[in-house]
């Protein structure tokens, strides 16, 4: 039998080797093979995240351009001739990035009750043991069963459901059958001294486990955020409520597109759905199996699930088709998905493990705002509030315990480091801090203070308003060329953010041009969201008692800041709560707290979905917003005064 | 790369070959490659079923006797060396049976309401339309949806609800994610008008599909009794409870032995629970696929299977490991196993198909005497009622909608054929009715009207019968040398039923002394198990106004002849009633009636359950029971003045 072998591209400096096919493109087939390779942009040759070095072998260049940059080529335009060796550069890696999660932040305000912040967090928030006993989506329960004799003599299922009554008070317990094939083995081995493992379900209880017992009772959960362009996990003791540990990860999706339609479309093309189904899976299983190993848990022990997301990227995570949602009058298949088991969905822990979803509202406002409400609290108390979330699609909600009323605009992910030249996730060597020095020097932190490798949200908020304040940029976003900081680039002025010799990629950081004509883009979304949201519900911005703003942009965001460029509507400083990853919070919440699933069933089914795309005002409400921070100075009245704007 | 292959098998006359394992006998090999050899012995060459003759090749005898039978040899016993080319004898084949499914009869009572039998059922049995209107364990149901508009913008899983709420007052469906994944395609293809197929739940219902609507809407549903020995299968309309066809095959489990017993040791072997549960499986996988075939049905039409079977068959259908049943306390791993999906179970009709088994009492009394019980409706009358399932485990009910007592023993497969040597099913070409003549001569009608092939077990009972009342056989079940039918064998004297020459398979159909002994000791068994049941509550034969009796002896069963050999008590004729193979008549009923599955719970539930097997008394009634009808001539004054006994 002949067989067929395809090119062999081998990975310098370790040596590793793919069988590739003729004509596939490099980024194809670092993918295919799991190398973690960045790329944002759908492999268009535009974000030229996926530079590599080609050592030797034939490839050939898929456009007039050569996909060249530098020395380097890019993966997503050069395509497989015959045998290549190829390196990728460490600027290039998405293997290993430390992205920040958000639990420091948010477990920061659990952990500090008497912060301001967390004062206005409800209660439920505040106390991990509360939420806990509110009852988790699966637990696990000693059982120390009476064995049996010829007067006792149930079977093995009834015997289990009486002691659970008996002896935890528990009916309506379902048992699958693949747990009743273990069942009679797992019992007498353990010598009738076991823990259930049981999920909740919406009718009673399910049991998904029998484990030999005599030990402490171990089950542990997973809270997920799948956002766009990130996805972050919290391992959860569900035991107590405890969380572990974190971890994040870009979505293997970007890939496909950085943004929620071009997925849509993506996802639209054969085999496009399961592929971007098995990589954001995928992805979740790496995320979770690090998690498990780190804490010496196995993967069978990992008995539920809790994720919130964007509908779309709910419905890729379930496979989903998420066609109709982009299509007039833009249907989704479900806003609040069934519970499955992990085997439904294709997650790597215990096959009867619970996966929950949080309930969305619409095809463009899904369990990430739902999750982000619960978290903050919003729903509950009579104060009115709005929540912003400054996402890939930014979302607006306003409301309080008596309404809620959202809409969403696609900001775009400049603000996750999508679509600027030196943009990163906020992971570690981000710049997450700026400052322009009165002498005219841009002084920077970066996260995990090791040498710059790009600028996170966070950095770019400070950046910006740096520059405003120090008088380099005007209020169009355009440079000042004789700025200090600011130097003739390719595409005309830009700034140098850090040169090359002090990062740790090797090239200068630097803002440009484009990087603040998208960044003006996404504020001037993400406010004009918001603003028309409140104008077409009659509420002006003072009515607001508190803003809530959740992102990606890093543990830290400097709220000041974000008003001086005009991305948060200017309130006093002290009616806004950075909530920061409200989504994975939210999701966690729901994991451990039987009362937070209602609260978010109930969130969603009584939020109202403003359709603003379709509204004139908007677009009048985004021009206007193309300013830093706005045209209209009476809006911003303290950050006008600061800037010396009239 | 090389391939390393094993002997070759050729089948004559039609070629087909198979790549076998050298050392692996001829059945082993013929099994694994899905020839359907005879066999019921576990290949221990005891029932000399699998006899082939070995036209050319290499082969191994197993033991001393060489395993040749006259030409033949046994395939248990025959070893492959190298390659060989065997023949199977239409004798050896099981392939193609027609055996008796027990509809004729079940449907010839159920059609003819004004029948005397018939009165003694409870009026649900008698009224498909009835049954049907009780609630069918799954259902399809027009769905004519609006289509989504901006102002109606539910997703598609909330206007599937809605309108099934609507239309159909349904709440509580619940849509697993598989149904999700292909409803935005389906809804749209059916230009929103579709069938939805639903399956109950214990808390509500299951959307398990969504199809193109617009015609009427089929689904359709199979009972299947899992015999020991023998599987029944019907396939019915669920759309108006119609029964379409009956199918019925051994078991072929039967090649690892012909008992409960042998196949719960066989299951402790390393894969052999497996072997087991994909033998049933399979079989009844090739049951529906003949029904659907020959009724024009797809396979994904089919969306609900009710299943009957002792506690042993249920375990191995189910893959649930039986080794306890036999092990003192006797612990079953479930009595009421939980409702599956088909793909749970490996069944090849719509996988999401509802599974449900009728619920059983005991290790030793399944869900056949369950499914009994409600068919034959004793649990709902107050007249004091006794049920006996003559099968290879037998089963006796005592009882009236008041209270139920059980208890089982062990009879042997003797009525369904099993341990006889010219014995088989009631299928194609069985005897299933017997006369001598005053003249000594031996008459007899075959299932089918064709050329004898062996004896059912209603022609064994005639056939017992006759000889006792011609004096061809004594009390102790000794054939009388002399007598006109009966020669000399190479065991001892045996009664020439059929010559060579006038059957189908060109061997001599007889009976002999080890032949009556296996049924003797059978109609001893069930005698005996019954006898002492109504003695241990108090009951006299006398005091029993009704008995149902039911087994798989074939269409037809003479209850006179019956009592005159004692398999069954001696009470007036008009009080019996044979019900044919009532457990898939209750399986039947159970997919069809929601309310027959919860009498079958309540049935099993309120069903005491009397371990006979370890009364000192029951030694006693079987020891007194080997005798035709019974050493207590009291017992049997009927019988006993006909046959000239006192």
């Amino acid at each position: 039998m002949a067989v067929v072998a395809g090119p062999r591209v081998t990975f310098e400096p370790d040596g590793r080797v793919l069988v590739a096919t003729a004509g596939q493109t490099l980024l194809d087939a670092t993918f295919a093979a799991g190398v973690p390779l960045d790329s944002v942009c759908g492999g268009r040759g535009i974000c030229e995240r996926c530079r590599v070095v080609v050592t030797h072998g034939e490839v050939e260049a898929d456009d007039a351009r050569g996909g060249r940059v530098g020395g380097e080529v890019l993966a997503c335009l050069t395509r497989i001739v015959g045998d290549v060796s190829i390196e990728i550069p460490e600027a290039s890696r998405i293997e290993g990035e430390q992205i920040l999660t958000g639990m420091e932040r948010w477990d920061q305000l659990l952990s500090t009750p008497e912060d301001v912040d967390v004062a206005h967090l409800p209660r439920e928030v505040s106390s991990a043991a509360e939420r806990f006993a509110d009852g988790p989506l699966a637990f696990a329960l000693p059982l120390d069963l009476p064995p049996p004799t010829l007067e006792d003599c149930l079977s093995d299922a009834q015997r289990v459901a009486r002691e659970l009554q008996r002896q935890h008070g528990l009916r309506d317990v379902s048992v699958p059958v693949e747990v009743l094939r273990a069942a009679p083995v797992a019992l007498r081995e353990a010598g009738w001294n076991v823990s259930a493992v049981l999920a909740r379900t919406s009718v009673g209880h399910e049991l998904i486990d029998i484990r030999p017992g005599g030990g402490p009772t171990r089950a542990f959960g997973v809270a997920v955020d799948i956002g766009t362009t990130t996805v972050v996990a919290h391992l959860v003791d569900l035991a107590n409520g405890q969380t572990l540990g974190a971890a994040a990860a870009v979505n293997r999706q970007v890939r496909f597109g950085d943004d929620v339609i071009s997925r849509i479309i993506h996802a639209g093309e054969p085999g496009g759905l399961d592929q971007l189904r098995t990589a954001i899976v995928g992805e979740i299983n790496v995320l979770v199996g690090s998690l498990a190993r780190g804490h010496d848990i196995e993967r069978d022990e990992i008995v539920a699930v809790a994720c919130a997301g964007n509908t779309t990227m709910i419905h890729l995570f379930l496979g989903l088709p998420p066609a109709e949602i982009r299509r007039e009058p833009y249907i989704p298949v479900a806003t609040a998905p069934p519970t499955c088991h992990a085997s439904q969905v294709g997650l790597r822990i215990h096959p009867r493990a619970t996966v929950a979803v949080m309930p969305g509202v619409s095809g463009w406002v899904g369990g990430d705002i739902t999750a982000d409400v619960v978290a903050c609290g919003m729903d509950r108390t009579p104060e009115l509030s709005m929540l912003i979330d400054v996402g890939t699609n930014g979302e607006t909600v306003i409301g309080n315990r008596d309404f809620l009323v959202c809409c969403a605009c696609s900001a775009g992910p400049a603000f996750e480091g999508g679509g600027i030249s030196a943009g990163m996730r906020a992971a570690g060597g981000a710049i997450q801090r700026v400052q322009i020095t009165q002498a005219g020097a841009l002084t920077y932190e970066t996260v995990g203070s090791v040498k710059p490798r790009g600028i996170c949200g966070s950095g770019l908020v400070d950046l910006l308003a740096e520059l405003l304040r120090a008088g380099y940029m005007d209020r169009a976003g355009r440079l000042q060329p004789e700025a200090p900081i600011v130097r003739g680039g390719p595409a005309g002025p830009e700034v140098l953010v850090a040169a090359a010799e002090s990062t740790g990629i090797g090239r200068d950081i630097t803002l440009g041009g484009a990087d603040i004509e998208n960044l003006l883009r996404a504020k001037g979304a993400v406010y004009a969201g918001a603003a028309l949201l409140a104008r077409r519900i009659g509420v002006s911005m003072s009515d607001i008692e508190r803003i809530y703003v959740a992102g990606g942009f890093g543990a830290y965001l400097d709220i000041r800041k974000a008003m001086l460029i005009g991305l948060l509507p200017e309130v006093p400083l002290e009616r806004v709560t950075f909530i920061g990853n409200g989504s994975v919070a939210g999701a966690k919440m729901g994991l451990l707290a039987k009362g937070t699933r209602r609260r978010a069933i109930e969130v969603a089914r009584k939020m109202t979905y403003r359709e603003l795309s379709v509204d004139p005002g908007f677009m009048e409400e985004y021009v206007s917003a193309m300013f830093f921070p706005h045209t209209d100075a009476a809006r911003f009245p303290r950050a006008c005064a600061e800037l010396g704007f009239s």
